[in-house]
């Protein structure tokens, strides 16, 4: 997708493959920068401070991380101790585990000499599958979106955090659809829920739609339910960072809230996945870890001060406590349907096996 | 109620009743000042910059803003005009009205000379009553969390925005059985939703509760959901902004996707309010106008920087559109009761008019 008119990828391959070079989202959207990870700790750092976040794109990034780790040190030591360290680093989405797993799996039965290049060539790989599956799940979101077009006005589309090519290496999940619709000439508006305590829609939703020239309005995540209920909401469209095998959705902390609006009011729900969020080893949601963050996120926020400045400032009294919840699980009787690169699935172990069948059931095999 | 152990309300009269002093709630949490009011402008900017707030406490300044009013010029069109500006202040608030015309009222038959004494003693009584009312929903209410207290644990409240004595005289709607019971010596803990956009949550209802010693924790607008799938919430407890005769409520954003999630994870959901928060007038909530404010208010946040000095951020890109929905509408559907100064009442017509009666038929003329 493009910044200020040039084409971009959120990570990138360089010095010929010793180092990885990110966007650093902790920045955005009031200054545009690069960051660049050489070693497995840099990658650490950059998933856990979410200078990289978003289900797919940590998977991206985990995968280079096994990379980078083995260019140090190939032993099955280093990659164990590698693959470990990322999967505690951020315990909900799925993609990650996913990820490390698939490059460790590959790299296991070679010679030491030879695990950096063939881990370095799986990760580009991985990226690709990623940008293949992203483009895939446009074309069938595109199609929902035209679907539900009416009359002259645009589709109200309402999407929560960001779901967008920021959380993936290209194209996005929940924005795929969106993107692929603009450019076809589909009238669209977009409700950006801000997204507290990190404030991703606002600062990444909203950037990157208005990068690719998308009418949207930022919100306050309060907003939602009064808006469907005055009908100016056509779909919901979000993404996800894991999906249990019988459907349940565990995406940013508040989604849950949007969904019970959605049925409330008849709008329907749509949750934007590629194959590697679906942990077919669960079968419920309510299985999920729910990673509890620093409290400070909600305690503070940081914008641009009245100098141009980024600024962080408090906005609870000193002597009260703050409490930090990631994720939240929705349950898959709130979900119209899962758009997946195969297809729309219904939100139910039986909608996920009429698409992935054989593949589910050799990834749900317990590791 | 308490500011570092020494009691306050939220407005009271100075200067032999030729001014009224309040608290500025926009400096809070991070300072505390209050404001003298000697014009009805004055009032005006108070209650339009959100000075003072809360469906009750307008009430009040607006009561007294008509004996402001009344004391520069008696005569009938400056009566007229006092009222007419106030109502159109903010729209939502039905309390607004209800003591403007209250005053108005009593006042216009009266001769000229005599109308701002009779004009300030009406104020006075209207906070008197609303000082009463808060009382005894205090009383009902606590009877209500003491009937949910079970185990060792605490009884875990959560509430969304500001009904606490900051929103009122003294005392508090939603938070004053909170308070009446902590002072009985019921465990609680209350999970405050910070409440963007204006964060009356994190700033008010926070800062009032740690004044009061009751244990409690800021989370994000989106947390609640969450919290209560998981079983850490035994009542969600609100105020209200207008009830209409039929039991909908409408109470400031969000409020409608906390109520939809305490319904799917029967969680009971209470409202408390006065009498005069009541709009006998109409039939359906979804007949209120719902206030659209600065969209700045989105597009920007308050808080304290590293300096300790108040700094406004901006959150959102340059180029990006904010909307600020102030209010939403709770259908009485989700609503477990109403709790009143006369007990609590089932959100119906059937309900209200248990309670209210001959009263209700004699407000509900229309004027």
């Amino acid at each position: 997708m493009n910044i200020n008119g040039q084409a971009y990828r959120t990570i990138w391959l360089q010095d010929e493959g010793r180092s990885v070079r990110v966007i650093d989202q902790r920045l955005l959207p009031h200054e545009f920068a690069t960051l660049e990870l050489r070693t497995l700790e840099d990658a650490l750092t950059a998933i856990g401070d979410m200078a990289v976040r978003g289900a797919p794109l940590i998977g991206a990034t985990a995968a280079f991380a096994v990379a980078l780790a083995l260019r140090a040190d190939p032993s099955d030591q280093a990659l164990l101790t590698s693959v470990q360290r990322l999967v505690r680093c951020r315990p909900t989405a799925v993609n990650l585990a996913w990820a490390a797993r698939r490059v460790a799996s590959l790299v296991r039965p070679l010679a030491p000499k030879d695990r950096w290049p063939a881990a370095l060539a799986e990760a580009q790989r991985i990226c690709e599958d990623d940008v293949a599956s992203c483009r895939a799940i446009a074309a069938h979101g595109a199609d929902v979106l035209a679907g539900l077009a009416a009359g002259d006005g645009p589709v109200n589309v309402l999407t929560h955090c960001n779901a967008g090519w920021l959380a993936t290496v290209d194209w996005g999940t929940a924005l795929a659809p969106v993107y692929l619709a603009h450019q076809r000439g589909l009238p669209l508006h977009v409700w950006v829920d801000e997204t507290r305590p990190r404030n991703q829609g606002a600062a990444l939703t909203a950037w990157e739609l208005g990068q690719q020239g998308v009418a949207h309005t930022v919100i306050a995540d309060n907003a939602g339910g009064h808006l469907m209920r005055q009908g100016r909401v056509d779909v919901c469209l979000v993404g996800a960072d894991r999906v249990a095998s019988n459907g349940d959705v565990c995406n940013k902390i508040g989604t849950y809230l949007k969904a019970l609006a959605a049925f409330d009011n008849q709008v329907p729900f749509y949750v934007a996945l590629p194959h590697s969020t679906i942990d077919w080893t669960l079968g419920s949601g309510d299985l999920i870890t729910i990673e509890e963050r620093d409290p400070d996120e909600v305690r503070t926020i940081t914008g641009l001060d009245a100098q141009g400045r980024r600024s962080r400032v408090q906005l609870t009294p000193n002597d009260s406590p703050t409490a930090n919840f990631a994720f939240d699980v929705t349950p898959a009787r709130l979900v119209t349907g899962l758009i997946t690169e195969r297809g729309v699935a219904a939100a139910s172990s039986e909608g996920l096996a009429n698409l992935y069948g054989m593949d589910a059931l050799v990834e749900a095999v317990p590791r």
